[in-house]
């Protein structure tokens, strides 16, 4: 029987845990305020932040993402966002860990091109080793392919993050098979990276079984980016308990007594 | 500009303003009590009675489901399932405004099979007519034919309540097209009844630009009716605010310039 | 056990026997050469001529449309196009039938609005029962409502075709579950009439049981019509032998022991 | 400028002109007749065996496969079905090739697990190494990401094979935009391998630019596979036809100015 207690039902990363199950990214906002309030719309606990775009102490006397999110409120999780090989990437997380005083949770991305933003799988297996090996707790964007993620799993990420479609299109859960095969072969949290663009899109990946969704262009490009948050907020929430909640069969008709089958469309 | 308040974003029927988007009706619960309490989760001000299938005073000494959902603090809304013809139908509203004191305000339906429960349109429309003349404030179950909502509509329906998928089956918005079609023709609200199947449906449907969504079954049925109660209301507020929140443009890529557009799939 | 032989697997309509299940229409081309090139393409045996529109000997000394599709190789199907309204409709059915000589097969069509092109299925049915009255063999285009469907047929109609998508749209199968159950109703042929796009949406018509599908702009607006009629033509057929050959089952993975089911996507 | 003849528009691999764009498999059929008068009817010109299921002269004394599909008429397409690592895979070729007195074209499947059958490929893309480097004619099965699609042709493969949907699951082309990623990306020919259910599915892969489609459970699992194999084969040319005939605009309603956008469904 689920447990019916929403306060429960939290989520675990790197042994930490979360009541919020929305990771937002901080980009594409208009100025460092509408971040903030956006972000404190969405209710994240976990923001994650584009090492080599944004200044998190490596430009001394700029703005500086971390006085917006201070991370004794916030999990702040650097990704390598921008990086194309393995060295850099690498490199990348090692300056975010010594920026944050050796704060070792990192999103490890390895891009494969610059049209499409689809990882390039190969160059992620061999960071995430490296990184493994290095003592840094790896949350990795993948695509969604269930063999490659759950070869990210064994390798010792602690959450595989896959595609749901590409970064920054807004298409929304385009091969919801391939998400739930994922989810189901996991010992770790799956959560979706990319591709949601609208409310009704974050509670379908919860409804699968996801356990949590990163996203940042559908709040931050939407017209009303802080409105967006909160809508967010709620899908999620509304995703995750139709999920626990155990959904009717689908149907054809009331009078039916079995569920659709036979007929694919 | 829309406004971004969601306290006076409410839904006004027949003159009545509710916060709630979300209207249930009371069928296929385990008791009296689970239905009180997954009405109660839902947030719905609005429930709808099936008046040939439930006592609402047509048979004194037994349990009423007025006890349970008093008129002080639910909009009773009763309707006529199990209709199928227009004399039935309209004597089935007169019983219900018997039983309820006056009450204008009915939910019109006048099935067309007992395969499909698909509405007979063209009795539908005889019957509002009839109803209309009669001093009923008439919402009214449709197919989603945009010609058949506006001359719904038309004839003076105050709310005109599209199916999204057959009645019971859970299939969610089986032709978002038509549901938008109509929702951009209408003056009156566009509910959708009938067909939502889990907490995604109900944010699609209000991200078409619906005003409401009636459902049952997607409650009812569901392995634990209150925690989907919950669900459902938050998915409905969800849906609502991304369509106030605008949604950001859906492409192939973050690079393209342009929506997606020419490939269709 | 299916018939494996193509040559009997005949359209049988007001009492002919047809091997093609394609029919077409003649608007939107080049010109009258291309018109008939394309037509000959597709093989199809039936041709819709919109009345209002096209010169079918109402202007004497004006190009006429049978000089390029003789009635003797070709079965003439006029229709009301452009119609709005039951008397226009009618008019026009009985001006058709003059100029053909007492030919009584027409399609019949009352169109809702400018804007969408649905059907207004009120008056459809109304004119309908005028038309058989009068002697017609009513082949009849409507929405894809099952109850309306069936109505048509009960009133005499000698086939029913139910939209696939708005007339012009090239969308394709906007709802398979409904043209399925209006083909699981009926003992008429139904014919898929407005909204396929490309050749695959044939495909699927066919697919889902039906008996042959009208389209034009489908082939018309193509790039290269005539090469576009001929791919249609062997959708059809591809789509319809799919149907007799019976699919295998739709599954998750091919190690699964039995359908696809329980997920719904 | 498309060119309309049909007859010039052929498939080439490996340096050999094709007529047909269908490619099958032997698997799952009644018996040897059945394959034969299957594979007749489907009108392929290449068909692949699975070198380790198959007697193709491995067993002596036992039927021969080749006596069905004597390599004179048909171009022999070893697979390596049933692989799950580098080493077994890169013999079984090699085996092929010796019982094909130095045969060179292969295809390539190395899978990641049994019940999914997606593919594993970071093994792949290593003995797509070792092959091409031996002398290999490769064509490659692979997921539907295009990064990985590209790196595979990058590497030498003559062809690349992405799947629609898990092999045997008949679910049709799951992620459309992925593989017109990936036909927009190629300089080589991209066959859809796996995951065709029926004939429309077909003829889908074609509309989105595919040179080709290799089937096998689509065709033998049907209730009548003759039957079925001809549709197939009609599927394919209906398919390309319309590609190469350029659709329509897909729009929301005929009066419309621009296709559809804006809306997302």
């Amino acid at each position: 029987m689920t447990d019916t207690t929403t306060e429960t039902d939290t989520l675990v990363v790197a042994g930490r845990t979360y009541r919020s199950r929305l990771l937002v990214g901080t980009g594409k906002y208009r100025d460092l305020e509408q971040t903030r309030l956006a972000i404190e719309a969405s209710g994240a606990e976990i923001v994650t932040i584009a090492v080599r775009r944004t200044n998190m102490g490596q430009t001394p006397g700029e703005p500086n993402i971390l006085d917006v999110l201070p991370p004794e409120r916030y999990t702040i999780l650097p990704n390598t966002a921008g990086c194309y090989d393995v060295d850099t990437t690498v490199r990348t997380c090692r300056l975010a860990r010594e920026l944050l005083d050796g704060h070792n949770l990192v999103k490890l991305e390895v891009l494969g091109d610059e049209r499409t933003l689809f990882p390039d799988v190969v160059a992620t297996i061999q960071a995430a080793e490296i990184l493994v090996a290095d003592g840094f707790d790896v949350m990795v964007y993948t695509n969604d392919d269930p063999i490659v993620a759950k070869r990210l799993e064994e390798i010792g990420c602690i959450a595989v993050m896959p595609l749901a479609a590409p970064i920054g299109s807004g298409l929304g859960i385009r091969n919801p098979l391939n998400i739930r095969t994922i989810v189901e072969n996991a010992q770790v949290p799956i959560l979706v990276d990319a591709g949601v663009g609208t409310a009704s899109d974050a509670a379908v990946a919860m409804e699968l079984g996801c356990d949590g969704i990163l996203m940042n262009t559908a709040i931050a490009a939407a017209r009303d980016p802080i409105l967006m948050a909160g809508a967010m907020r709620k899908a999620i929430e509304a995703g995750r308990e139709a999920y626990r909640a155990g959904r009717m069969p689908a149907k054809r008709f009331a009078s039916a007594s079995s569920p659709i089958e036979g007929l694919f469309f």
